[in-house]
């Protein structure tokens, strides 16, 4: 059997390259005769297109789990495999979640801008977690990984999907559609799907609505999943507990944007997955898919392109 | 059998008191002819030292973990059975050894200063808590609560304790002292060890000198346990990578105190275990010690005079 000929495109690391050579595959420079072709930029969509107009390359990898740019720009062609590297960024992301949700339970964003002890005594604000419940909106990567760091904690969960197919460890799952029959029950609602037209505001004026004015959205997949108007209204008017945000829309989150002085938002810089603990997880995926595609067998974190993710 | 009279002093309320009957006791107000005194305030050992002088009590319930004010009293008199809730609120306070070790690890400290958007890319200084080592100073009720919690978060922990006697879960446990031989193996040092003669100081400068520069001091315990003067200069030295206080020495900690102004430090003014958190816990105790003594049966929580806790 032939090394499958695998571009790394538009640059390329000895890190990757070894990974390529340890699944069995041949590192190249050429995309047009490339059997495969990884591309590790993630906010090049157009790049990607004019390399692709001249391959026959017959599968892509694609360095990031959220990749509706890649989708809206029209690159992602269903005459070939697309794979994407959901689910491998899930633990870091939903690590993330955890610490936002710990840290508005124990009202960190208020000591850490504190200067003077505050006296102890009854009415203190901070929370346990345990004992609280999660809504969890998308079971994939991230949603999947949260469970078993949440449950330890005495937190309980409730899934939210497209099918209701159970998420493990859950409570119970329930379909998308009856979001609003369960968003009642959150202590966190904890935003973790996919970015797609259908999930586009997801959490609007009227989901937060429904929460309990105690209630905090956690958000750690997308800015645009959540309406930021109506998010600001309704923390300006504490209709819920706060807002934990890593993602925001816009993004960047522009400075003297309301969300930045809020006393009931935390907002950080895109960084449940950094760079540096990307790397690694890509690394590792592109071995493992090499190796599965040089064999014939079905790689990792296939791209649905109907779907959009 | 008769109920045992127990009095619940210097106040009581109607959970207590519930609970005291739920248990097969008999809640009275007279302490002298009490079988049993239920103690409720953590501060003041010499009204409690005023009541024994003239009750027959043989037993005395503490309402909080951290006894050492009244064992330096010289109240924890060892001819009577005397239990605190030494274990009870572990759970509570391991939750916000958790809750600052992320914080720590995701720079929320950072971020929830900040008003401006950073951007990625490589070298931003977030990190995983997997893969982190922690190092656990003490193995009672916080200790052996947050192993559960960090194990599912791929952290890897080393007890420490007097005896050496296992922590559950935990990859060793070693002597306290041994400590020195394990410290430049922590990313987090865990300070959850009871307040003695003999743990005062126990993080001193020479221990400090010892860390890796990227580890953190996390202190859910006692302040006395940490040399403050040496902690902060550590922390002006940079020569770890930060603290994390819910305690402190002096504590409160005073206005104008370095540690407030500190970018690699995080204080919670005692929050842990919050009033509110730990009335329920109490409650709960104090029926399972009334039915235990009510049965002759062992008592949770006892404490040891000699060893001061």
């Amino acid at each position: 059997m032939t090394a499958p000929k695998i571009a790394l495109r538009p640059a390329s690391t000895d890190e990757l390259e070894a990974a390529v050579r340890a699944g069995g595959g041949e590192p190249v420079e050429d995309a047009a005769s490339a059997d495969a072709i990884v591309w590790v930029n993630p906010r090049d969509p157009q790049g990607l297109a004019d390399l692709l107009a001249a391959s026959s390359a017959r599968w892509v990898q694609l360095p990031f789990a959220g990749i509706e740019a890649f989708i809206a720009a029209g690159v992602v062609d269903p005459a070939r495999t697309w794979t994407c590297t959901k689910g491998v960024y899930g633990p870091a992301c939903a690590e993330h979640a955890l610490a936002l949700m710990l840290a508005a339970a124990r009202r960190l964003h208020d000591h850490i801008k504190a200067s003077t002890w505050r006296s102890g005594g009854f009415g203190s604000p901070e929370r346990r977690l345990a004992g609280t419940t999660a809504v969890v909106i998308g079971t994939g990567g991230i949603g999947s990984a949260l469970v078993p760091m949440v449950r330890p904690l005495g937190v309980r969960v409730i899934g939210v999907n497209r099918s209701g197919r159970p998420l493990d460890g859950a409570d119970r799952t329930v379909r998308v559609d009856r979001l609003m029959d369960v968003v009642h029950e959150a202590d966190w609602v904890v935003v973790a799907a996919a970015a797609t037209p259908e999930t586009r505001h997801l959490v609007d004026a009227g989901m937060l609505a429904a929460m309990r004015t105690t209630a905090w959205v956690v958000n750690v997949a997308r800015g645009e999943l959540v309406d930021t108007e109506a998010l600001v209204t309704a923390l300006e008017a504490g209709s819920i507990g706060g807002a934990a945000l890593d993602v925001t829309d816009p993004e960047p989150l522009p400075d003297g944007h309301p969300l930045w002085a809020m006393a009931n938002a935390i907002v950080t810089p895109h960084v449940a997955n950094t760079w540096d603990m990307a790397v690694p997880e890509l690394v590792a995926m592109v071995e493992r898919n090499v190796a599965h595609f040089a064999a014939g067998e079905p790689l990792e974190g296939l791209v649905d392109p109907g779907a959009g993710y």
